[in-house]
C-alpha cells in the first residue's frame, strides 16, 4: 500500500490561560466547592447522565450545574428540574470554555454553600480539552456508539480526563465496540484514568460513577 | 419553574477567510473538480460511508480525500484501501480547516484529472460550520444515536449545510430518536437542505447519496 503523505498545518491560537485556571482553583479550594469539568462529544448523553447523578444525589450533596452551549438552553431547564442550581453559558460561537468564562458563569450561579458544580462543557473532542478551566477533575464521556478507536484520534482528550465514563453500554452490543480495545487505546495515552463503562438507562454502572463523585469531594474538602 | 440565566461569553476569533475560499472554489470549479466538505461528530461514521461510496463509484468518478484530523492517519490508509488517491491532514489541535490548509492538502493531493475530492473534515460540529473552505458542496452527518435534538444544540452546522445525512438508521431503533423530530428541527434552521437517512451497513438509502453526488457532480461541471 502507499505511504500516505502527511502535511502538518498547524497554527497556534491558544491562549494561555492556565494562572487564570490556577487561582480559580485554588479559590474554590479554599471555599470547598468541587468544580468538576464534563467534557464529550455532541449526543454523547451528559445531560442524561447529569439528570440521573442529581436525582441519586441531591440529598446528600449541594449541586450547582453550568450548562455551556453555543446556542440554546434546554439542557439547563433539564437540569434545573431534576433540582439543580443552574445556569446556561453561551460561548457565541466558540467551542470551548476558558477560565475567565467559567468564573464569570461562576459567579452568575453563586457558589457559596455548592459542595459540586458540574460544567457541561460544549460538546466536543478537540477545544475543551486544551483549555483549563479551573475545575479540580476533569471528567469526559465517551458513548459507546462513537467507538473504541476514539483515543486513537482525539488524544489530548483521553490525556487530559482523571476519568473516562462509557455511556450508552446498553446499546454496546448494536455497534461495533470492543471495551476491551477502548481500554487498551485509553492506556496508550494514559496510564491513569479511571474507566467506568455505564447505562444511565439501565442503571448499570451508575454506582460506581456515585461514588468515584463522593470519594473525590470527600479527598477535594480534606 | 425558575427563570434560566443565560451569559454570554462570546470571544471573536474567527478569521475571515472568505476571499481565499472563493478564489479556491473558481480554480476547481473551472478545472471540474468537485470539493465537498464533508462534516461531523466524532464517531457518526464518516469513514464508513466513504469507503461505501468508493466501493460503489470508483469505476465512473475519479475521487481524491483529504482526510483532517488532529492526530494519527488510520482513517486515510482505510480509505486508500477502498481505492482512492488520500492524504492525511493534521490540524495540530486545530478543530477546523480554513481555506489555505485546504488548498495546502489539495496542492499535496494533486487534483489534476479528479472529479470529485472529499474532504472529510475534524469531527466537530462547532469549528467546520464557520470556516469556508472552498468546497463547492457542504455535507453534515449526524449519526441517529446523537438525538434528534442535535440542530437546536448547533444550529450553524445545520445552517450551512447543503445535504444532511442521516447515519446508522440500522439501529435509530434502540435509541430515543425520531427522523420526523429530526427534520422539523433541520427545517427551523434550513428550509433547503436535502435530508437522507442511510445506514452504511445495511445499504438503506445509499442510492439516494450515490445519485445526489452523481447529479451535483454533473451540475457542477456543465
Amino acid at each position: 500500500m502507499d505511504r500516505i503523505k502527511v502535511i502538518e498545518v498547524k497554527e497556534d491560537v491558544l491562549a494561555n490561560n492556565d494562572r487564570a485556571a490556577q487561582a480559580l482553583r485554588e479559590r474554590l479550594h479554599d471555599q470547598g466547592t468541587m468544580l468538576i469539568n464534563l467534557m464529550s462529544s455532541p449526543g454523547s448523553g451528559k445531560t442524561t447522565l447529569l439528570s440521573a447523578t442529581l436525582d441519586a444525589l441531591s440529598d446528600e450533596l449541594a449541586i450547582g450545574v453550568m450548562e455551556a452551549d453555543v446556542d440554546s438552553d434546554v439542557d439547563a431547564y433539564t437540569v434545573q428540574s431534576h433540582g439543580a442550581r443552574a445556569v446556561q453559558l453561551h460561548t457565541g460561537g466558540m467551542c470551548h470554555l476558558d477560565a475567565a468564562m467559567t468564573e464569570q458563569g461562576l459567579r452568575e450561579l453563586g457558589t457559596s454553600g455548592l459542595d459540586l458544580v458540574f460544567l457541561e462543557n460544549v460538546g466536543n473532542l478537540i477545544c475543551p480539552a486544551e483549555f483549563d478551566t479551573g475545575a479540580a477533575r476533569k471528567v469526559m464521556i465517551l458513548s459507546a456508539p462513537e467507538g473504541h478507536d476514539k483515543p486513537l484520534k482525539y488524544p489530548l482528550m483521553f490525556e487530559v480526563s482523571d476519568l473516562v465514563i462509557v455511556s450508552k453500554m446498553d446499546v454496546a452490543q448494536y455497534f461495533d465496540f470492543s471495551l476491551e480495545e477502548l481500554e487498551k487505546n485509553v492506556r496508550l495515552r494514559n496510564p491513569h484514568a479511571t474507566i467506568l463503562p455505564v447505562s444511565a438507562k439501565t442503571g448499570e454502572g451508575m454506582d460506581a460513577w456515585y461514588e468515584w463523585l463522593r470519594r473525590e469531594v470527600r479527598q477535594w474538602r480534606a
